[in-house]
């Protein structure tokens, strides 16, 4: 496999607070990523030449952010049958309710999986990407299965009172 | 001018029939168009063929139309500068709000004048077109001063009881 | 590879009409697969049972199709670490807001890649299995970019007038 | 009746700023309680032993609060008969309406008592726990027919013009 | 106990189609329960001395349904302290968005059980219900319990192809 | 008192079945009306000429309905200090939604009362004209006080079982 | 005329900030009023008590502000058959719109004229009592006019850049 | 050309901080304008004579901001065939959606061109103002196709970690 076999692209560096999560997870996980900046409408011919090229750069999986008319997971997914997950970012007026119909609502033929809005959104398309390459990859399935369940084990049987 | 100044533009042939009111419009106007299906998801390469050779073909102003995760007018508008309109085709399951705010909120940089949802919006759209042109075309500016005119005029003072 | 590699789990009888949607994609691919009523409210024990057991069952992917309150593709996500794909049913008082709520916004720890309400939801998560897929199947994947390329040609470049 | 007839249970620390308006009015009408984490997606087993011991652990009324793709209340009640009353936790991008109608809107045949979102929520979470306790409990029933009364009394006649 | 501890009350007569589900539930599981037209609006005096009277009518559990700015619910808790199970109706314009915030968002000191919009929610009511009135009657919790269990039974395995 | 203290204002004959129902009121409690369409956006000259002029007319109070976009109520306060009151049609798209907000958003220093969506919000309308109006008119609060006790009366005790 | 022919009622202190702006503008116009709470949850017997004298008291128009499910005008509304006007308050997880739909969907028989929500809708409520009372008092009439011609004076000519 | 083809108009001092985004664009394009105060509610006059002159004053594009219930942009768009460009400002309680709802829902014969809520909305309102300008001004088009190349070369490949 792909050294880096995940894609993470943005709409603008506006977007690293929230897409940063899904590095970490991936950090976490031992998972080769590569970020990039591509924005759908102000670098419409960079979104094209990426996503053409996806597959040939090694990419398994493509994660991609953006806010408001959120159009990149979707034209991503235009141009590659390589799976691409979107993360609708919080928008500034809606609160992401825009990002998250822009990346969902896709028309039957080209699939975008999205995830939550925000933070939890990224950390998730994170640990998906993971969950998907495992399917190939016995060691990251273990690492992975690892992660969630030192996750279940910080899970305190009683809330702290004074949290 | 061009003979065909309006491109107009959906994602597929459901859409005809929310976007046959924009001609409609411009046939009453007598403003030329030419009508087209370009899907940004099942033909990105044709979206892209067509927005970056809009101008070259003698458009003037383009009108958009598409449901869902509509990302067809602000892919446009992201490949071409000439002006783009949308149009919120209604969708089954939200109506068109997905429609509508996957269209008009745009990020700074790349606008779309987008209208109502549906029928209105198309309309609309065919006479906001004509609007536009009109600002080079005086004959036109009174066509479409005297189209008003008679829309006001056939507004009944009082509401037909058994209406 | 297992020759059903695919689980597709709904709620309840009602949401057949929709998710069969994926199965005729997936018939279409040629990925084999396994449709399974399990009801995460009413039959929460089967629900375990089959999360838990997935893997061993030979799945790779698990599409599950839930309305209202629907908490089925989110918590066989919790049992188990195979990709999970959500496709929020059409619900009858709130068309899918509910549904799609219930499924994408799940907290950091447990994604659910979702899909469009309703139809188009569940044929794109057919689609996006397949696309999981043939990253390990490059039969599959020429199979998908077949079907991809033939989707493309069928839209026509005119709208038919008495469409 | 048990010493500790209610169970409030909620999905994370992150809620108990919530979910103590809940411990404060059973706290303000002497009803016993014991308050546990017990995330449906993180820790999913612990749900399950939870909820199907709960009646043998000698709880007559379950309190669960979670936020977001808020499963807890909805598929404890799948695991128990015991009437369960959720809280809908105020969530970050969508102010809790996720989590309300994931809450809410449970299929026929397995009910959830649902509160309203945050902090009131909790509290009329466990006023109505003291309600269906004090219908085997007369001296419950007073205390909280007091509170009532008290609750009214402390009700200004006339708006404090500088409050 | 009294033979009727249930009391349904609804808005108006055309309320009815969904609140008798509630009736259905309630028959099956052999409680008893008495119907009334109380409406909030048209009728407050009859509302007001229902619900001070209604404990000593001997009910035990009151179920309100009622549509758009859905007031009974709410107004009934506030003159009794029962335990108060609301039902929004779905409503015309709004689908039940209108009655299910109007029912659930009550203020700290008055809680109202809000169940689903619609018929699941008044199915629902009557299941809660029972559940609160088996506290204190085992022979009903076993009712309620064989009631889940043979739901549970008749969840199909697989969907029928032709549903 | 002018013999038709109330106007009724509708931006289109399409408003008609939704506006009689104000008209089905005040013939009821005998209160004199004139009904109109002014539509703001396509008469807008009619508007201000029927506004600033309202009062010289003789008019104590103004019904205006609209939808969609619905300025006609908000413009018609704007030009007159005679009381308003809006109603918001139901839209095709958005139900009303769109027709309430444009309607009861109004800025400070210019207020519409603002009636429910629809039919009901029409009927009210003319109640609420008619509580203006009696104010001054000890007769017509008594036609109108005796029109409520009727209506609570016509509220039977139970529901009708095959209602 | 009563000397406070304007009632001003509010479901909590907490209301407060919000509704004095209706007391500011009936300050401005030198129409008396009464400010009072009435909590339609905490306090339904002194609810009953206002509503049903409030005419005895000389009262000619109520102006009644609450949040979230917000029943205290509409209840007002069904207790009397003065004029009743709604305010809106700003509720803390739903902004409002819990506040709006559960006083303005008042089903057909109750009115209730719903203003904005907020402080807008409050200083409304004031404007639209004061147009009102202005139908039987000339003096109160000039008044207003006199004010809503001021507050157009007052519109500057030209956005300050530096505001 | 008029060395002002664009007006700026908004309801109030307050839109300015929203609207200056408008002129910051037209100064980067070299495009004259001017900026005034016109509020469709306080100052219906102003805007009557504003609108129906606009066109005799050398305007070519109208661009009008409003927020809540915003009948600006529509009400200009009645009195004059010139193409409005509206854009939503965010409102308080609704975050603009009412004011979007507003603008946007125009019917069929009078068209506004809506922009996305708020700062981005008025920023691509002056982009859109200038791109229907440039249909006659060849230098501005080069202008803007500039300005459009060199936001594009701002975006940078990767995101900075530390942004």
């Amino acid at each position: 496999m792909s050294s880096t076999p995940v894609a993470i692209i943005m709409g603008s560096q506006s977007d690293w607070p929230t897409m940063r999560r899904a590095t970490d997870m991936l950090d976490a996980l031992e998972v080769g990523y590569r970020a990039r900046i591509v924005s759908a409408h102000r670098t419409p011919h960079r979104l094209v030449e990426f996503a053409t090229g996806a597959r040939d750069e090694g990419f398994k999986v493509i994660i991609a952010g953006a806010g408001g008319a959120a159009h990149l997971p979707g034209m991503t997914a235009a141009f590659t049958s390589l799976p691409v997950l979107g993360v609708p970012v919080q928008s500034r007026a809606l609160s992401g309710q825009d990002s998250l119909l822009s990346i969902v609502q896709m028309p039957a033929g080209v699939p975008v999986g999205t995830l939550a809005i925000g933070e939890a959104g990224a950390a998730n398309a994170g640990l998906l990407a993971a969950s998907i390459l495992a399917n190939g990859d016995d060691a990251l399935r273990e690492r992975l299965d690892a992660w969630r369940a030192a996750q279940a084990e910080k899970v305190a049987l009683e809330p702290a009172i004074d949290g």
